[in-house]
C-alpha cells in the first residue's frame, strides 16, 4: 500500500513531482454545505510561496491554486475536490548533473534502491515542494474547521541555537506574521534572520523549531487505541519534509517531573471542567479535553548545501556534490504553514470520526 | 471510525478492558509459513508483566498467551491470528471509589465526555493493560522480521533526572535486561533502580525515556509521502500509554546544528552504500537506508499518584483523589518490550507493504 | 491485505477456524450507549445453528455467544466489542482423510496453492462455520439500526427448481420462521422440505435463493462512486459461502424491459416524495432513496456430497472422494439468518458513514 | 467515509463531474518499472468515447488523456499516478431546466437528500461520465496484469430480449469489436443494433447483459473471507451506473442444479491440477483456481427518455421531464470497456495483495 493518502474520513490524496506537469491534491470526505473561498487557500500557498523574501528560495512560482471539481457555486457538494497547482519554473537542467549521484541526507539513495527507477529532478517526489497541496488541503480543513470554532496558529519558536525562551502566551502570535521569520518575538525574529543570511552566505543551511497552538479545539477528538489525537497530529508532522521530532504538551520536558509536579489538576471554571495546568497539551488519553492543543516540531538543517560535499553515485564511486539550484537556508519560515496545514487535515478527521462515538448526534463535534 | 486497529498489511486489532474478562488481539495479514512459538511470545509478556521486581507494581497477572486461531501444527496459515489472556487480578472494588471522579491526567474525564457511558474499572480500555495485546502481536511480528534478518532492541536511556550520557554503541546492551530498570549501564541503572524506590516511598512518580536501536533493517522499507516510516513508528510509539514525544535520529538536537555538520555522507564499504554519520538515524526521505534505525521516546511521569490530589467529578464539585492500587512509580522498564513491539509491528508492516514497490519481486523485503 | 475486516467505520473482524478452539468477532466503531440484549444475539444464532431441523446438518453446537469486551453493565462503551463461540462438536478424525485430497467445488485445492500450509479439518477457515461470528456482529449492527427504525427481513425463495412465484408482499412473512425452509409460502414451503429431502437420500444436495427486503431505511445511504448501497451489499452477500450470485431490485430481469416500463416514477404521498414502483430495490444512483431496499442471493448446490465423486490429490494422482461428516443437504434454511447478518453490517456501516454527508448533523441517519 | 476510492494496494481515487472542468484519476500502489504506453490508454478511451456510431450517443468528447505524474520517461516511479480529461462539450444549458427535477430512476432525489446542495448539470458526479477516469485506471491495471499473463475480454451478450444463446467459447471473440454494439456473434449483434435504433425512434430505451471472460489469471488470487475475488468483482460492476445484477460462473442458474451435477471435477492435464467443468467461474473459495473467470453484469434499460415522463420537483410538486440531451438508447455497447478496466483494477489489487501470502515470494503473483 502506497503512502499519499492520509485521513480515515476526511482523507486526502496527493500526487505530482517536483518538475513534473503539476501537483495536486483530491480531498475526499469533505461535507457538503461548505463554503470554499479560493482567496483564502491562496493566502497560505502565498505564505509557503517562494521567493518570498531574501531568506527563502528565490525561485519563482505562481503557486495559483485551481480547484477543478467538489465545488459547485462556492460550496462543496460533498464529491471530492481536486485542486490542481501548474509548475512553472521547472529548470530541469539543474537537476541533470545528480541524477546519477546520491546527495547526502536526501532521498535519492533511498527511492532508487527501492523503486529502481526515479523521477531525478529536483528530487521529484521526495521534494517539498509537494507540500503545496497539502497546503491547499490544509485550507479547506482550516474552513471546515472554522465553522466548529476550531483555531489554529503556528510559529517559528527556534532556529539553529537561537530559541524563544518566553511564554508564548505572553507575546503577541500576530507579530510572527510580520517579519520575515515567522517568530513571534520581533527582536528575536531579527536575530534569526541574520543567523539565517550568515548561514546563506556560507552555502550552509540552518534546522529549527516550529510551535502550534490549537484554540477552540472541541473535547472528544482522538480515538483510543492507535489512533489518539496527538499520535495522528505527531504522524502528521513527521511526514513533513525535514521533520526529526515531535512532542506534545510537556513533551520530552516531561521526563524531568515528578507525577506531582507533571499532573494537570481538574478545576471547575465558568461552568466548565478545565485544567490549572496543560502539561498534557490538550490531550489526555489520546482524547481532546477542550484546552489548548500544543506542540512542538523539530526540523533539521536542510540538507542542499550551495558548497562541495563529498558522496558516492549510483555505482559507489565517490564524487563530489554541488548545490546549484536555488535553496532554502533554512526551511522553518516558509514550514509555518505546512504545520498549520497538516494539523488542520489531522483534526478535520478526527472531528468526522467523532460524530460515530455515540448513538445519537445532535450536532458535531 | 474507531482506532482500535494499525497496520495496512500486517494489520493488529486489539480489544479488552483493564478489568474485563480478557484482553485479546488479532493479527490479520500474517504471511502462511511462519513459525510460531508460543514461548517467545510469553518471554517478552513476562518483561512486561507486572509484579517482576519491587520497582514495578506488585498487582499479579499470569498474562498467559492462548493462541485460539490462525496457527496451525505450529505453523501461520495465513488466516487470521487471535490470541486471549485472561484477566485473573481484577480487584473491581479498588475502583468504584472513582466511578465518578476524574483523577488528574487520566482518561477519565475525556471518555466520559466522548462516550457517555464507560466502563470505570481501573481506566477500562485507557489503562495501559492493554498493552498486553500489543506485546503478542509484537511477538509475531519479531518472528517475521527474524526471518529477514531484522532485530530489535529497546533500553531505558533515562529516568527522571538521570540520563544515559554515554553513547549506547559502547555499552552492551544485554546488560539492560540484566537489571530492574533495563538501562544498560549497570553503575546508573542502579541510580536509577534508587530514584524509583525514594519517588515510590514518597507516593510520587517518574517518567524517563527508552532508547531504540533496529539492526538489519533491509533498503526500502516506508512508503511516501505520509506514511514514512519514521512517521508511522512515531505514531506507534505517541500510541503507548503515557509517551509524550518522538525523535528519530538525532531529532531535536538536530535544531542546533548546520547542514554541513548534519548532513550523512555516504561512502561505499564493503561493497555497500553507507552513511560515514547516521544523523538520519536509519531513515531518509522516509524511506530505510539500511543503516541503523535509532529513535528515542519520552515517557512522562505515571499519572497516578499514592498521594492524595485535588480534582472534580462529573459534576465539576471538587473531590480528593488518592491511588489505592498498585501501581508502577515508573514506567519506563516495564515499557521497554512494549516499544519493541509497537517497533516490530510497524516494521513487520511496512515490510509487506514494500513487496509491492517493483514490478517484480524476487524475495522479500 | 488480508480480507477479514468488512466495514470502514462499523468494522467487523471474524476470526477461527471450523475445527479450531473456538470462532470469533470483534466489531470495532459501534456507537456508545446502546443497549445489547445477548439473548437477540443469541436468537440469530438459534436460527442458524446446526441440528436444528431434520434438513439441516445434524452437528451439535451450542454456538452460545460470550462477550468479553466492548459492553459495561449491559450498554457498548464504544470499545471494540469482542464475542467468542467455543467449538465443541471438533470430531478432527472425520476430515483426517481428505487432507491431502482435493473435494470438488471446495477451497482445498486454492488455499493449498495460496498458502502452501492450511488448516484442512472441516475447511478450516473457508468453512461456513464461520458465519456464525457474522451473525453475531450482525446481531449487534441490528440493535443499532433498530434505533432507527430500520427492519430487515430474508426469507428463502427457491430451492432447486421450486420458486416462489408469489408477490412476497401478498404473503405473511413471519410464515417463513414457522418452517424448517424458511419460506412464506406454506405449501411450498411443505415441497421444498420433501425435495430437499429427496436429494438427502440420495447423499446429493440442492440451491437456491433468498431474498431480502429492507422497511425503514432512511433515504441517503451509500456513498458515491465506488462504495454505493447495493455495491456494498452486493459484496457483502457475494461473501457469504456458496453465493453465486446478487440483484438489486429488478435485477437481471430489468435487462428485458425497456426504460419507460422500469423507471420508477416519481410521486408526492403523504407529505413524502416516493416511487410509484420500485424496480430500483430502494436505490438511486448507489443512495437509498427512502423506498424498502429488496434484493435476491443465489446459493449453489452444496458441494460436500455424500457419494462418491472423482477428484485428485495434491499430486494431482486420482482419489475418489466420500463425504463422511454431517453436512447439510442444502444451505438455505440456515444461510437467512446470515443475510441478514450481513445486510445488517453493510447498512450500519453506512449509517455511519452518511454523518459526514452534510457539514451539521442533527441527527443521524 | 466517501467512497471515491476502490483497491487496498492499487487504489484508484476518480474526480470530477459530468460538466465541471475535467475528470480525474489517481491511481496510487501502482509497482514502479511498469511501462505505460499513452495510446493503448487512449484505445480504451476511444472504444468507451460517446458519439463512436449512431447507436450511441452523439456527444462529442475528444476524451484525450493526459498522464501529469507517476511516469517518468515512460515507466512508473511508483508514485501516484494523475491522468485528466478536460471536459469540451459542456452545454449546461441542456440541463438548467431540471435543476429543480427528480427525473425518475435519476440520482438527482438522492443526491438532493443527502448532500443538500448539488451540481445538477448532467447529473454531476453520478454521471456515467465519471466512468471515463476507470477506465484510464483499468488500462494502467491492464498493463500490471499483461506483464503477468492476464487477458480480460467483455462483450455484450445479451440486448433486451435478444440473447446470446451459443456458448461464447464457440464464437471469436474479436468479433465483438468489429461492430456497433459489441456482440460476437455478427448475426446477433445486426438483430442488436436494430433494436436499439428502434428504441431511440421511439425516445425509449433498452437495457443488456455484459459477460467478462479473464485468461491467464493466475491460482491464489483473492482474500479470504470478506474479500473474496468474486465479492470484490461483484462490487465492482455493480458501482458501475445502471449495474443491477452480477453472477460469477453458474451463477443464478447453479440454484436450478444439483450438486452431483454442478461441481467441477478436479483432474491432471498437461502437468496442471485443472477442473472438467467450470461452474466456480475460476473461483473457489473465493481464490481462484487458475480456470478462466467468467461473470455477467445486468444493466437496466438506461434511465433518461427522449419522452414526457411525469416526475416531481424538490418541493414534491408534479412536473413533466423531457430528455433534451444527446443520450444513450442502450448503454451496453459503451460499457463493454467500463466492465474491463474494472475487472482489470480489482485483479491488479488482487495481485499486490497477494504478495502477502507466504512467508517467502519467489515472483509475483
Amino acid at each position: 500500500m502506497s503512502g499519499n493518502t492520509i485521513g480515515s474520513l476526511f482523507r486526502v490524496t496527493t500526487f505530482g513531482e517536483s518538475h513534473g506537469e503539476m501537483l495536486g491534491v483530491v480531498v475526499d470526505g469533505c461535507p457538503a454545505g461548505l463554503k470554499i473561498d479560493e482567496a483564502s487557500l491562496q493566502k497560505d500557498l502565498d505564505r509557503r510561496r517562494p521567493g518570498q523574501s531574501k531568506i527563502t528560495t528565490q525561485r519563482k512560482e505562481a503557486d495559483q491554486v485551481r480547484i477543478v471539481s467538489g465545488v459547485f457555486e462556492g460550496m462543496t457538494t460533498g464529491m471530492p475536490i481536486a485542486a490542481l497547482i501548474e509548475n512553472e519554473d521547472q529548470r530541469s537542467k539543474d537537476y541533470r548533473h545528480i541524477s546519477q549521484s546520491y546527495r547526502p541526507s536526501h532521498a535519492d539513495f533511498t527511492y532508487d534502491q527501492k523503486y529502481g527507477h526515479r523521477d531525478y529532478r529536483g528530487g521529484g517526489r521526495s521534494s517539498a515542494r509537494e507540500t503545496v497541496a497539502r497546503v491547499i488541503a490544509g485550507g479547506i480543513a482550516k474552513a471546515l474547521l472554522q465553522e466548529f470554532g476550531v483555531s489554529i496558529r503556528a510559529f517559528v519558536s527556534q532556529v539553529g541555537p537561537l530559541e524563544l525562551k518566553k511564554n508564548f502566551r505572553e507575546l503577541d502570535l500576530d507579530v510572527a506574521e510580520s517579519n520575515w521569520v515567522r517568530c513571534p518575538d520581533a527582536t528575536l525574529a531579527q536575530q534569526m534572520i541574520e543567523a539565517i543570511e550568515k548561514v546563506k552566505a556560507e552555502g550552509d543551511t540552518l534546522g529549527g523549531v516550529i510551535s502550534a497552538v490549537v484554540t477552540g479545539c472541541p473535547v472528544g477528538l482522538g480515538e483510543p487505541v492507535f489512533d489518539k489525537l496527538h499520535a495522528d497530529l505527531g504522524k502528521g508532522m513527521l511526514s513533513i519534509n525535514a521533520v526529526k521530532g515531535f512532542e506534545i504538551g510537556s513533551g520530552f520536558q516531561s521526563t524531568h517531573l515528578k507525577g506531582s509536579e507533571h499532573n494537570d489538576l481538574f478545576v471547575q471554571a465558568e461552568g466548565k471542567i478545565k485544567t490549572l495546568t496543560n502539561h498534557s497539551g490538550g490531550i489526555q488519553g489520546g482524547i481532546s479535553n477542550g484546552m489548548d492543543l500544543e506542540f512542538r516540531v523539530a526540523f533539521k538543517p536542510v540538507a542542499t548545501l550551495i558548497m562541495p560535499q563529498e558522496s558516492v553515485d549510483s555505482s559507489g564511486k565517490p564524487v563530489t556534490i554541488e548545490g546549484k539550484g536555488r535553496h532554502d537556508p533554512c526551511v522553518v519560515p516558509r514550514a509555518v504553514p505546512i504545520v498549520e496545514a497538516m494539523t488542520a487535515i489531522i483534526l478535520a478527521d478526527h472531528l468526522l470520526r467523532n460524530r460515530s462515538s455515540r448513538l445519537h448526534v445532535k450536532d458535531s463535534p
